[in-house]
């Protein structure tokens, strides 16, 4: 039985049983730290047994939930699993999966959206109460005792020091080649005891490749063997290809202009669509000698890697496609020493995004006319994802980028508003905007100049006239000409939206 | 004549003139990088000379402005006088001066209202074009032609290294016991290059006490003596001190459950009524060996270092009042070593912000049921200040805190809203909201559990039932049950204001 191999301490190994013996260990009502990363990393069998327990246990009429902390999102097999059954009291930090956010969105899940950066101090502070049991796939299991991390460390430190309990998932897909690749920096303290974090350059390892872990927390630990789950990589469409385009002139001009190296600064990219388009641009690009510090490799980054475009990367786990992972696990010793895995406290830590400057672009539901950015919200009220780590990055970088297509479902929405429905990122934080229209660079623009360039250069050419006169409107009426608003008309294309199904001005033509 | 024993640099002494001459070497159409923090440290005779040579432009119809970059707000005497005379064509990145606020929200002024803690950076990044001159008040010049700075540094070490030209006053009213307070760290680099900020408690030094500038930019050296702009000290009003109440007991509370030292963390804390009692609180609270950690130092943190309450601090300026000010000179010697004085990228610095752990106080101008807040915008158009660096404070903070009375306006304005007509601090940013009704905490909470508590804990009670009724119509007929909203109303308070002039339905009761 190979995955025994895996697990070399004899302490680990009595405590062996299956999902379904572990989940039942899990106390009713209690907080549970899993790991996972945008899929990578994530417990495989637990959470499904568990929701089979807690499936259970609704038939016989009785409602048991948990609170479930992660690392970001994870999966259908857990997110959305455990919404199925409506297992879920109190999310945090961070979700993406349809299930999952349809429970929320319906308020069956209290679900608390925060910056990734803060998630393990908070958690260390005392502000969210106890942790009570850690749920942590590894790939394996020193004779020490210490665990070789999976492909996403996200909160597991954190969760594994906080933890009363630990359940660990020893799964043996993932490659025993990873060892060594992750950087885990155990010299964080709570203030006052603070000092400053050692660490210059992307690719730097500040502190060890395992996690410790006290084997008499440990109550059971579950042999797996699972994949992580893998989106399809998907070819960038033309908007997407357009956007990236607008980009890449800009680096160029900025380099030009001596604002950035020829080598450009630290990148950190959200991931999707846009964002696959935005690197295959940049490897074929004319900038050399590239870094990451960002959140999640994609395929593209590990493509650069390859090229050599890029010399190094610092992530908190992986977001690939099948084809990826297979070139990341074919190809793991090329890879290892190029690419660090570091928990994310560090990975989005505003101390080490500053320091390195790090050029930050990430994709938004919408931006409005002064540049405030909407990552998290459709129409006011529903969650999509979270702001995730968007905001510790746009915060503190050197560039702060949001990306979008001008509109959305067919037209029907202006990605380019009056004023968004909600705001993740403020006219403070948001340097440059790019839709597949064009790219609007804000730095050095007072809110009125703000508007006039976003509307002539990002919005979408139905919704531009419709923008151009609620702005020309705004400014002979706005009591305040600095920031000029309707307040009548500022949500109207939203409410509009609701409505009749389009932001289009569909009323007045019939009227 | 004293003043001159204030220069001993013979290479400065060459330069000394006076105001107007000083003045008339400003090219027009320049950028100008002025010193100032609250009043403090600012220039006090060339601005108001450079404003009579507008003047007598603009009298032979001559338009002349410039971009005027400063610390922080300044005073009547500088940005009152120019704005008066329409100098101004783009500000950064603060103001408070009531005429500056006028032309602001006429449209006279671009103003770029920016985090405080990015404003050098983005100098040096190149982000605002070339800055023209700098002009700077200092305390004297020493035989080698390093500078004593005054009451404030700000941005003054970036003026002074990123200027063409250099003009000094040399203020023989502030006092020389001030040399040795100062804290330039002239570590800074662009990145790549950038190393940890070697500071770990609040008062450390790591620079240098003094300015470095280079002799060949200095065109003029002016001597002053006028004292800095203080306005009065007001004593704390009863809503003020129930704000304070709340946030004494608080702390108090966090203590207890071992969240926070006996000594708490270093303190920030925002200027007004509102700050004067809370510092007068913990003045008489029993907490000990307290620290700040701060933009600007008050009253009553000179009060707590009096006592012995407080054993250090650390600012970018000062905001005292006459009386406040006597105290201090009085005092030098005693202040000395318990105050720092640094440049603003330092007081503000993320890195320093989050590793010290600092506890955040800011007031704001209204927050809504689910907690986004609102420091800078009246009625979503008109600016009131900036937002200065409460966004540095608040996001990094250990505890990030804001305070407002429930309502404002004689009771027309609630302070509490369905939805802020503006957002400077997001959802996730703010932990605490306090009032003179009592205080709300957030922390581990999602947005409908926060929407009830800051409801029944903060609001005005002639509000709190149409906020209640507002919110449970919204959980009723919102699309999205995450964070319910009415996109018709969400704003219609605000626009029920500029209507009528107050947020209560007086026009229902009409109808
Ligand atoms: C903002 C975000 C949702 C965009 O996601 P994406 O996959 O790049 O963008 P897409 O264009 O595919 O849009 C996603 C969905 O939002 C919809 N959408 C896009 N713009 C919209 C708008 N203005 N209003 C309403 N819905 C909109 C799309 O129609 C699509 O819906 P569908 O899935 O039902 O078809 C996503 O980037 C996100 O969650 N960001 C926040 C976290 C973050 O930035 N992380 C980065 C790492 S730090
Ligand atoms: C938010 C801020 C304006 C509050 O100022 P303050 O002096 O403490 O508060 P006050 O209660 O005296 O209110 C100031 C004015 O705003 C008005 N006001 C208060 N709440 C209001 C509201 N919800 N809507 C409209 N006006 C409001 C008051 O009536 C008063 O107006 P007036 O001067 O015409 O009488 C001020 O703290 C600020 O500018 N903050 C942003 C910068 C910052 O936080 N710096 C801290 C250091 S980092």
């Amino acid at each position: 039985m190979p995955e025994y191999d895996r697990i070399q301490c004899p302490a680990f190994k009595s405590k062996i049983m299956s999902a379904d013996a572990a989940a039942a260990l899990i106390p009713e009502g209690c907080n549970v730290g899993m790991s996972g990363f945008t899929g990578s990393g994530a417990p495989k069998e637990v959470p499904m047994a568990l929701a089979r327990r807690i499936e259970a246990q609704l038939a016989q009429g009785h409602h048991f939930k948990i609170g479930m902390w992660t690392g970001a999102s994870t999966g259908p097999e857990i997110d959305g699993a455990l919404a199925k059954v409506n297992g879920i009291n109190m999310r945090l930090p961070y979700q993406s999966d349809p299930t999952s956010r349809e429970r929320i969105n319906q308020g069956d899940i209290n679900y608390i959206d925060m910056h990734l950066s803060h998630v393990a101090q908070y958690v260390w502070f005392g502000f969210f109460g106890k942790l009570n049991v850690a749920l942590i796939e590894v790939a394996g299991i020193l004779p020490d005792g210490r665990l070789i991390p999976s492909t996403s460390v996200g909160n597991n430190k954190t969760w594994l020091d906080q933890a009363d309990l630990v359940i660990l998932e020893v799964n043996e897909r993932q490659p025993l080649g990873l060892a060594g690749m992750h950087d885990v920096y155990y010299g964080t303290q709570l203030p006052p005891h603070r000092v400053p974090i050692p660490l210059v350059h992307p690719h730097d390892r500040i502190g060890e490749p395992y996690l410790r872990c006290d084997p008499a927390k440990v109550i059971a630990v579950v042999p797996t063997h699972k994949a992580d789950r893998n989106s399809p990589f998907k070819p960038a469409d033309a908007d997407s290809e357009q956007i990236a385009g607008h980009l890449i002139d800009f680096f160029k001009s900025e380099v030009r202009h001596g604002r950035l190296p020829k080598s450009l600064l630290p990148l950190q990219s959200g991931v999707g669509n846009i964002a696959n388009a935005v690197l295959a641009g940049l490897n074929n690009g004319p900038f050399e000698n590239l870094t990451a510090f960002t959140e999640v490799m994609q395929d593209g980054m590990l493509a650069m890697l390859r090229s050599g475009k890029m010399v190094g990367a610092s992530a908190t786990g992986f977001s690939l496609s099948p084809e990826g992972e297979q070139d990341f696990v074919d190809n793991i010793d090329f890879y290892r020493d190029k690419i660090v895995l570091r928990p994310q406290e560090m990975s989005n830590h505003p101390e080490l995004i500053r320091r390195l400057g790090v050029i930050a672009m990430n994709a938004m539901i919408e931006a409005d006319i002064y540049g405030n950015v909407n990552s998290t919200h459709v129409m006011g009220s529903s969650i999509m994802n979270g702001i995730g780590g968007s905001g510790d990055f746009a915060r503190n970088a050197y560039l702060s980028i949001f990306m979008a297509k001008s509109s959305a479902r067919g037209g029907d929405i202006s990605c380019i508003v009056p004023a968004v429905s909600h705001v993740d990122h403020t006219e403070h934080d948001v340097q440059i905007l790019v839709t597949e229209r064009g790219l609007a660079d804000l730095r050095g623009l007072a809110p009125k100049q703000r508007a006039r360039l976003i509307i002539d250069n990002c919005s979408a050419p139905e919704y531009r006239p419709m923008l151009q006169e609620y702005f020309e409107r705004a400014l002979h009426h706005s009591r305040g000409k600095h920031t000029p608003m309707l307040l009548d008309e500022a949500l109207s294309w939203h409410a509009r939206f609701e409505r009749t199904g389009s932001m289009k001005v569909r009323e007045a033509v019939a009227a």
